[in-house]
């Protein structure tokens, strides 16, 4: 079985519509890529009592959960307090992370800057030092900021730590109607349970109409399902464009 | 108070980064527009009981659910069975939208057509007939597919009844870091607590590197906070940029 995760997305800009997230994408494909399993995803506001409840939910429904957002140092940065609740723990600040926030702010530094280094009293450091922050975990959880690049530099860091066997993956591409071959990936599956089979209709696409996609995480299972599809479209006279 | 909403994903390519979702993004843009206040998106897998759990959680958390994707007739289209799910109703055929899908197939069609003409027995149709579909809609559970162009469509049919009073605006850009102004926007909600307020920080702006937004359904109040914050930020030496 893959290891699953969980992703977090905390920020009403979201949920307005004033800014487009591109993190949760980003995760779930560097996610895929390294053979996890994404498992939901969620989209919540800046509230205390919402983020300590969903963190809560995920990091016992999955291996790895991930948050974004709701890092820095205004009022509506409540990932910390949210994340610390959601193991009733306190939040307390880090003696490194004040140190890495004092030397960025030098001279400059005031009480609000310092707050991005409270963090979970059980938090620990992972990723090492690099220009900026190491990546904060709590338990299964590790916790990124809401800004693209950020986030992209840091999970970059740790990807590796997440690693294992990959996802293979088979397309096929048809011109058919989905209606006409829902028999045949229903005997598909029920003749191999364990492959991850989704079927995609195009309405505007000048070649194909469908799109199959066969996924396992055994090459060999794989193969023997993608050939059992070919050979059932082949019976009713379909066959595999590109 | 907005009328509150939530928002459903349903599909295994958005979990395996195959395809990037655009539906939220329209979703939530819409119902802002109209008035909407989205409390919270999920994106979950193809599965029937995750499918119930989450539709019946948010259908008792908010005034309007929206549901995309999983409507079409293969085996992973598991929406309409998990909506039903839900409400602890049976899928059974909707005679009305039999006749379209026969009209659409013609002496085309077969069985498995047919079954996007199967529905929880509670359904109602709404948003009236056009070149193709009505919306299914489920107590407050509005049913859509997964294809942008078609839920696109579709939404704009509909979307007026969703309509209420809007929300008002003003954005204010600063070159300043955020440490500088938490104390501010902290004391701003002290004395305004029905503001919406978000602080977003900007690291490759020339120009700016703070935006702040400021939103109320009620005008007069917006602008009262909107005065207060910019007298504030003066005090400091800090002027809005563009």
């Amino acid at each position: 079985m893959a290891k699953t995760a969980g992703i977090i997305v905390i920020g009403n800009e979201i949920l307005s519509g004033k800014t487009r997230d591109e993190n949760a994408l980003f995760l779930v494909r560097e996610l895929r890529d390294l053979g996890v399993d994404v498992r939901k995803i969620s989209v919540i506001p800046d509230e205390l009592p919402l983020i300590s409840h969903e963190v809560r939910e995920f990091s016992r429904a999955y291996d790895y959960v991930f948050t974004t957002g709701g890092v820095g140092p205004t009022h509506d940065d409540l990932t910390m307090d949210g994340i610390a609740a959601a193991f009733d723990q306190k939040v307390k600040r880090q003696p490194e992370l004040e140190q890495t926030l004092r030397r960025y702010y030098s001279a400059d530094v005031i009480e609000a800057n310092l707050r991005m280094a409270d963090v979970p009293e059980g938090a620990r450091l992972v990723g090492g030092y690099g220009a900026w922050f190491p990546v904060v975990a709590v338990e299964n959880v590790f916790i990124f900021p809401g800004v693209p690049e950020i986030l992209q530099r840091k999970f970059e860091r740790i990807k590796e730590m997440f690693r294992e066997a990959p996802f293979h993956l088979r397309e096929v591409y048809l011109r058919a109607d989905e209606g006409q071959i829902a028999a045949i990936l229903h005997q598909l599956l029920a003749e191999y349970p364990d492959l991850m089979l989704g079927s995609y209709p195009y309405f505007d696409n000048p070649i194909y109409s469908i799109k199959l996609t066969l996924e396992s995480k055994d090459a060999a299972y794989l193969d023997r399902a993608h050939q059992a599809l070919l050979d059932q479209l082949a019976a009713i006279h379909l066959f595999p464009l590109l």
